[in-house]
This record gives structure tokens, sequence and C-alpha cells, in this order.
């Protein structure tokens, strides 16, 4: 038997993997009149007279609606709302296992922009903060941005800042052990969709000043063909000098490679054109752009992939619980860059000095370390950048 | 301590009356791997291949969203969909307590008709049914109609039908025991909002043939004054002389008195024009249209109210979790007449020959018979009328 099919033969056995419980007691009709009619109708009251009364009287301190369309699953692209459930489950256990958060999935119908923005709009008041997953690029983009606008709770896409939160953890613990300075780096990263475009922008907001995105076609330039509005607002913070070329070109003398593409696109021969011992993400899951061992034999220094069989796992998981827990914690009315770039250095800090080598520049996604110290550096940048909901 | 202040407490103390669990167990990253990635992308396959197979992979099968808009929360009245979040999460934790049913708490912002149904049908599919709570008449009728069409799960609007099933167990029983023929007695509903209007349809549905609908400003005619579309649909089955008159017209001769109105409405001397021995459903809440000490006095042999402290409590607990537990556990597409015919005459079925008593009509709402044989009724309904999904 295949993992995969134990996984399904699980998924069967389970019957769902979250489930809806009680925080109250009851058994006698006394505490039926407590909890329901007639005793609730002081907590709505309250709540009439005060909304921000909701975060005491109801579970929206600590609710994160999980949400998608289903347009962008996985690797397995547009499967529709439905088929996605099977994450969005997985994703809200996630949430209760790392950060004792009440994570609930919904999935809606809608593609279009406007429908979904005005459809999380209707709902959002169910929740304390919102968790986007699993949306196609570009719509992503538009998205987050209006949800954020529009809403005063925290919305995050985990598919854009996650796994640019954790690279740029990464990125921090293999410069400090290499005593190289971000701005002095030059930065490749291949494949330019949702995660590429925000693991641009996150190295910028930590300090980059070379980065070049690369797509099947190239260097992101202005004259890329079928460019998105997306990849073109990136270019005031890639490619700075607007130039053509191919994903050799761009590797050519840079000190790191980030790749968000598709399995065994980066050569040997690639490899050789970079800096020496250079630094590699290599994400595309299950299978990365290289592996391990063929990159240390091509000279490659540190190396991260996706996988929990290799070192340096670069996963979300090490973000998001964390996040949201400091987010709900600090009475947060959004997760902003200040945020974001706080969670990466919290997770390279958890390594010391005496512990940093080529094989640990990030903490085990599953150390327990991980979530407190996302948590804290979130809310101590909320109140920071003064981002807390008034009383 | 009034009952009222030490409910708020206990609000503040609970912190949120639900909560997100997970039914798996998540401690290695074998765990992680088939909850989550990369051993999910199989369920989802099996959806996307089959829609059906979502019963069986995702919690689809027990999760029904308690969703409302905040516009008629108990007797509160419109108090807006953050303020009426306490009363959907107590919802929920009696689908969890009396029927092991995954309910989930859903505020949406809009009030006009469209944009409700717009805003159901963009997230259904996060469930396996729908109970819609606390919408105001006369949008919540379309609003039922126009998603029981629309969607292919079951959806019930409970504050409709809810207590007009449980009145029916109990006129059902009060008939039994005076031994007189439902097509045969005069019915007087006062109240023409959602519950009387529902009320009135429900009760034809068993049987009752000469009904008279009532409102402030008398029997509901073609003439009201302000008549909704509603009550005029309701016309075709209540006052069929279409006559005009007060509450007093309508008593005048009448067997029953069910009303959903307003508190002491019922005097002494509007008994006395009813028929003798009358029965009387008084479900003002929380207090009747009249109290049981003193309706007893002016002659009214069976009596019911909403309230746990007189005998023949009518509540809609005694309904709603064994409706959804059987249309669930049926793989329902929806909740029909039939099925909410055959719950009335389970939960009258529940008491037996020798324990009915003018006292005793009604099983407990506390009763442990009553959900599964409610879910059996259901079950057996949805079976013979043919409306189970198709694999």
């Amino acid at each position: 038997m295949t993992e995969e099919t134990e996984a399904l033969r699980k998924h069967y056995e389970w019957n769902g993997k979250i489930e809806v419980g009680s925080r109250v007691k009851l058994e006698t009709k006394a505490d039926l009149a407590l909890a329901y009619t007639p005793g609730v109708a002081d907590a709505c009251m309250k709540i009439a007279d005060d909304p921000n009364e909701a975060y005491q009287l109801t579970r929206k301190n600590n609710l994160v609606g999980v949400i998608t369309n289903g347009t962008a699953v996985l690797g397995l692209g547009n499967i529709g709302p439905q088929a996605s459930m099977p994450v969005m489950e997985g994703k809200c256990i996630l949430f209760k296992k790392f950060a004792d958060i009440d994570g609930f999935p919904i999935t809606i119908e809608a593609t279009e922009v406007d429908e979904v923005v005005r459809t999380i709009k209707q709902i959002a008041g169910s929740f304390g903060a919102i968790n986007l997953e699993d949306i196609a690029a570009p719509e992503c983009f538009e998205i987050e941005r209006r949800l954020i606008e529009e809403l005063d709770i925290p919305v995050f896409h985990d598919d854009q800042h996650g796994t640019a939160i954790v690279v740029g953890a990464g990125v921090i613990n293999a410069l400090r052990l290499q005593k190289k300075e971000i701005a002095d780096v030059k930065i490749v990263v291949n494949g330019a969709g949702a995660a590429g475009i925000s693991i641009a922008k996150h190295l910028t907001h930590l300090g980059a000043k070379h980065i070049d995105l690369v797509d099947r076609n190239g260097i992101i330039h202005s004259g890329y063909p079928g460019i998105t509005d997306e990849q073109k607002r990136v270019l005031a913070i890639t490619n700075l000098t607007n130039r053509e070329g191919t994903l050799q070109d761009a590797l050519t003398d840079a000190d790191i490679f980030v790749g968000v593409s598709a399995p065994n696109i980066l050569t040997v021969d690639d490899i050789r054109l970079m800096k020496k011992s250079p630094i590699v993400f290599a994400m595309a899951n299950p299978n990365p752009e290289i592996l391990p061992d063929v990159a240390k034999e091509a000279g490659v220094a540190i190396m991260g992939t996706g996988r929990s069989d290799f070192p340096n796992q670069i996963n979300n998981v090490s973000a998001f619980p964390g996040i949201f827990r400091g987010a709900l914690d600090a009475n947060a009315t959004t997760i902003n860059v200040e945020m974001r770039t706080a969670v990466s250095y919290a997770i390279a800090g958890l390594v010391e000095d005496s512990e940093l080598t080529e094989k640990y520049i990030i903490p085990d996604p599953l150390d327990e370390r991980v979530v407190p110290a996302v948590a804290k550096a979130v809310t101590e940048a909320a109140i920071e950048t003064d981002v807390i909901r008034k009383n």
C-alpha cells in the first residue's frame, strides 16, 4: 500500500477531519436557560450596544475562517471548491494543533474577484480573522488587497506570505552563516506566480536590493510575453535595469536561488553559473528543482527544500499558526508588512549562533518554540505599528 | 443576582460557546503527511472525480450551517448579525447536544432577499445542510423558498417550521384526548408573522380545514390593511369565506387558540367566547398570551406554552435536532412537507394512550426518545417521497 492510498483510507475512516464542539455543559433546563433562551438575550444586547463585546461573549476571539474557492489547490490546480475541502479541513486541524485556534473551512463558488470579495465581506463578521487559501493568481492579489482594505479584521493569504516568510528566515540565517549582507547579494526567484512574487516582495522588505524574478520565458521585464499586472508591479523592485534574459543569464553570479517552480529545473551546469558556495532553496513539491545530493556535488553550500526528509525544511506551518495566534491575541486589525518581516527574524532567531550550520538554518516546523516566538513577534509589531483594535 | 446577569456572567466566562476540534491525531510528521500534504491530495482528487465523495471524505455529512442576518432575533427584533451570534452559537451547541450534529454559525450582513440568497448559495458547499435562523418576515419566506429550489442540500428555516411542527404534535394529541377530528375543529392562530403563517400552513397539512389567521387589526382577509404577499397567499387555506372581524369574532365557537403574538392578549372573556373545554397554545415568550392558571379558571381544558415551568412545553428543540439528524442520515436533498408532517405525528406518537392527559400531551423536550423518533420519521418520509441523493 502506497502512502497515498493509506492517506485516502484514513480519510474515509476519519469521515471528516474537523468537528464542532461545545464549550458549555448542557445537562439541565437551567443550563439551557443560561446558554440559550432566555439568558442569551443579555449577551446579544451587550453586543448590540458595543460590537467589541463580541470578542468576549462569542468565539470571535479565536475563530479563523479558512476560505477558498478551490482555484489553486496544492499542486493540483483549479479543482473547484468541493474538492478542495480536504485541504481546508487539514489546514483547520493544523491551526488547532499548533496554535489552539478554531479554524473553520468555508468554500465559495465564485472565481471572479468582485464576487469573491463580496461574499467574504458578507460573512466576515462570523470570524475574528480570515486565512485565504489556495486562491489562484492573479485574482488572489486583488482579493487579499481589497479585503485587507475593506475589513477591520486580519486577512492573510497564506499561499502568498506563508512560504515567503519562512524563506525569508532561511535567507537571513544562510547569509548570517556566510557573513553576507542581504542588500549586497544577488537573488534569483524562479516561478513568477503568487508564491514567487510574494517571495520577491518579502525579500525586498527584508532589505534585498538585487532580485531577478524568472518564469518559463526568462527574466520578467516590461516586455515579457503575457506579463500580468502583478508582475508589472513587481518590476518596481526586481530586475531594476529591465533587461531581458534566460534563467541562466539571471543565475550568472547569483548568490541565492529560490525556486517555486517545477521539479528538476535547476541543473548542475546552472549551479556552476552562480557565485561560489551558493545558497539554494528548491521548493517545488514534492520533487524539488534540484535534489540536495546533486546540488551539493555541484558546489551548493546551503540548501533548503519543502520536504521533511531533507535538512532545512521550508514549511509554512512554521509561520501561519503563530501569526494568527499573535494577531488574535494582540487584537490586531490587520497583518501588515512589519508583522510579516518580524516573523522572519523571529523564526531565524530561534537558531543560536552555536547551532547554526549548513544543515540547520531553520528550526524544525514541529519545534515547540516556533509558535510562541512567532506570536510574540507579531504582537510586538502590531503594537509598534499601532494596528490594535480600540475598545 | 438575576438569571439574566448570571447568564451574562457565564457568557463572559465561556468566552464563546463553540469550538472547532480535530478528529485526527496529529503527533508526527507521518500524521501530517496523511492528513495534510501530500496525502490529502488523494482525497481531493476523489471528490474532483465524484462530488458525492465529499460526504465520505469531509465533514459535509454532519455539518449544518446555522445562518442568520440578525433581522429577527428572539423577541429582540432586528439587532443585526454581530449581536445575534450568541443565539447562533447557542443553537449550534443544541445541535451537538441533542443530535451530535456539527453546527457552525455564520452571520451575514445583507438584509435584501437577493443578496442573502446569493451569499448563502456561494458558501452552501461548505455544509451538508442549512438551518436558517432569526431572519425577519416576509423576507424569510422567499429566502427559504429560493434556497430550497436552488440548492441540492436540505434547507430549513427553523423559526417558520420548528414551532409549527411541535404545535402540530400538540394539536394532534389534544384532539386525540378530546376525541375530535382535526378536519372538524375551528382553529384561531393569533400572530400573522413567520411563525403564525407557518403554523396555519402546517395545521392545514395535518388536515385542518377551518383556520382563521389573526393579527393586530383582526382576521386576515383580502382587504386587511397592509396585507403582505405571504399573508395573501395563506388566504388560500385560512378564512375561506374571506370575512372581516376582530380576534373576538374569530374566537367565537373556536375549538383551538394558537398564540404566537404578545403577552396577556387573551382574556378570560375571550376564552368564554370559545367552545366548551377549549384548547389553548399560548406561546408568546417569555410571557404567554394568557397564564395557565387564569386560562384554567376560564374553562380551558388543555393548555401548552413555550415555557419549561408549565406543563406541555412547545419547544422547537423537540424538532430541529432530529429533523437534521434524519435528513443527514437519509442523504436527503431537501426537507419537504411530508417530512415535516411525519415529525408532528412522530412526536405525538411518543405519548402512549395510557399516559395521555391534559397535563401531558407533548413529551418533554429533553426526553431522549424524541430525537431518534423524529430522525426515523424524517428518514422514512425522505425515502417515501424519493428525495434521496443519488450516488
